[in-house]
């Protein structure tokens, strides 16, 4: 028997997820499937570290997330679907973890500081927040997953569960061969970025995503109330692509005839903003026509939701237990 | 059905009880079996914050300390005794109490501060050396304890656990009657600090200790070589036994016309450094028999020891889980 690399990867259930989650993490965890050991998961105590004062949040979105991921493709017969809460021993790992990882790795990690820095109100200066790559490392680590996808911006998440791991397993290793937790890999991997409908970063807070499972007749009514070239005032001024949000989706959705009608068109006023917008709500409305399908099966079967997670859950299990009893072994504590 | 109100309380297992444990805490431990529902456990993660890069040091240690305590009259008949590794339910508790934990609480924990400046080379600026008060919080607001045993420069610690149960009730608590964990009070009882033998506190690594279960002739030894009044260097000068290391022995362990003796005898050089110390010596060795045929007994039968922690370990797995599981339930980790 083959074994294939396995992958681990996580989303925090913190909204309805939107195509900025698809094209940036969750097609690639769809694409992922075909040749890893693929196991994703619903990381509801990393909601908490942000949003524990919002109580309702994660326990609307968790299943709900779920499928989404179903709807966008994730085959719950090859890959391995789990909720982080149910699962005690991430917490243990990282508690232990927390013992010999020194405060200096966590308080140099670039997200911790630039989150700290721009959201004062949010009272982030937590323990636990502060904790979050570690929870992350003990994630990763307790199913001795090969690669982890990462964007640029989470590639020092990685760095930091490979440092604990190796500090481990130096600590603890006693020289063997086989390292007992070993280290993962990033894995870049090619995914897009999509802004929002106003070219900031798309996300639910900035109220400029479109969902995954938005209506055909919202989606339309979004995108053609979108912003275009800000210099662009009256429909026979001359535009430039460069300036409007909208190109950007061009870019992901739209053919290389269709960029071109859109370039030659925008920058000689032969076609209206509204015009250009049309192939763009078409596109979308067609990438998200599957999506819905598979959803409404399994929103008409929401037993069969938690089924799949219940199953995925003890899965997941089974490996985290087995690794555990490896670290109580070697840290001294199996008694 | 009465119930007796709840006393929780662990020890580090770092070595062995020395007549320092016995006097500071351990005799506590024996009368409150009376009056209350006792829950003492094996600190051995709490071990981990400092002694993490001395793996053997707490495997060796976790059953000899739970011989010590059956020993000294620890009753598990009344008494539930177990091991904090073997409950993960701590560490979830521990990691969802992180999320809402300002750092700032924890940074001022004053032991906090000593230890960091007082060890420079053990490495503890650690997450988990600075998260000791919060784990410790976790392991008293799981069992919902009413009293926790504190000395002195403990206080603070319970101080954080109140603290962190008040944001937690006030966070997730909706307004109900009962606290979801209510805050434990602090029982300051009457204890004694018995000094090492050269006067400073005593302590395994200062190596001026005498263990709960040191053989009689060896205990004699250390006696008979402990320093006395430094001024008292020849049989022939008087002395002073508020000078005397000896002193603070004979405070706790002989009666008033023993320490009358002392007083006089010293003070006038009517009687010599060893026969001051006699009485100490068979003092100890007296205290020590009894601690000694009750150890014979259980390191004869070390399945018997092991079933008694195995028992209040399952004891202590019912109510903490039952804690979480109304803890997950407030929080909205509950699906």
């Amino acid at each position: 028997m083959v074994t294939r690399p396995r992958v681990l990867s996580g989303m925090r259930p913190t909204g309805a997820l939107h195509l900025g989650h698809y094209h940036g993490a969750l097609k690639n965890w769809v694409r992922l499937q075909d040749e890893h050991d693929c196991f994703f998961f619903v990381a509801d105590w990393h909601a908490l570290t942000t949003h524990y004062q919002e109580r309702d949040v994660i326990e609307r979105n968790v299943y709900d997330m779920v499928v989404d991921w179903l709807a966008a493709g994730v085959d719950p017969k090859r890959a391995t679907l789990f909720i982080q809460s149910r699962l005690p021993e991430h917490a243990e790992l990282f508690t232990l973890l927390a013992m010999g990882t020194p405060l200096s790795w966590l308080e140099r990690v670039p997200s911790y500081k630039h989150q700290i820095t721009t959201q004062p109100n949010r009272n982030l200066a937590t323990y636990g927040f502060l904790g979050y790559p570690l929870l992350q490392a003990a994630d990763i680590l307790i199913y001795r997953a090969n690669f982890v996808p990462v964007g640029e911006d989470q590639a020092a998440h990685v760095e930091v569960t490979r440092e604990v791991a190796r500090r481990f397993n130096h600590l603890y290793g006693r020289g063997q061969a086989e390292p007992i937790l070993p280290e993962p890999a990033a894995l870049f991997t090619d995914t897009s970025k999509l802004p929002g409908l106003d070219g900031e970063k798309m996300s639910k807070s900035a109220e400029n995503t479109i969902e995954m499972r938005e209506e055909p007749e919202a989606v339309a009514n979004k995108i053609r109330r979108m912003p275009t070239d800000p210099q662009r005032v009256r429909r026979s001024d001359a535009g430039d692509p460069s300036r409007c949000p909208v190109w950007p989706f061009h870019q992901l959705y739209s053919p290389s005839d269709v960029q071109q009608w859109v370039q030659q068109g925008c920058r000689s006023a032969g076609i209206g903003c509204l015009d250009c917008k049309q192939p763009v709500i078409e596109a979308i409305q067609r990438e998200q026509e599957p999506w819905r399908e598979r959803a409404e099966t399994y929103l008409a079967n929401p037993k069969q939701v938690h089924w799949i997670v219940e199953m995925g859950t003890e899965r997941a299990r089974t490996i985290a237990r087995q690794t555990m009893k490896d670290v109580r072994e070697a840290v001294g504590l199996a008694y």
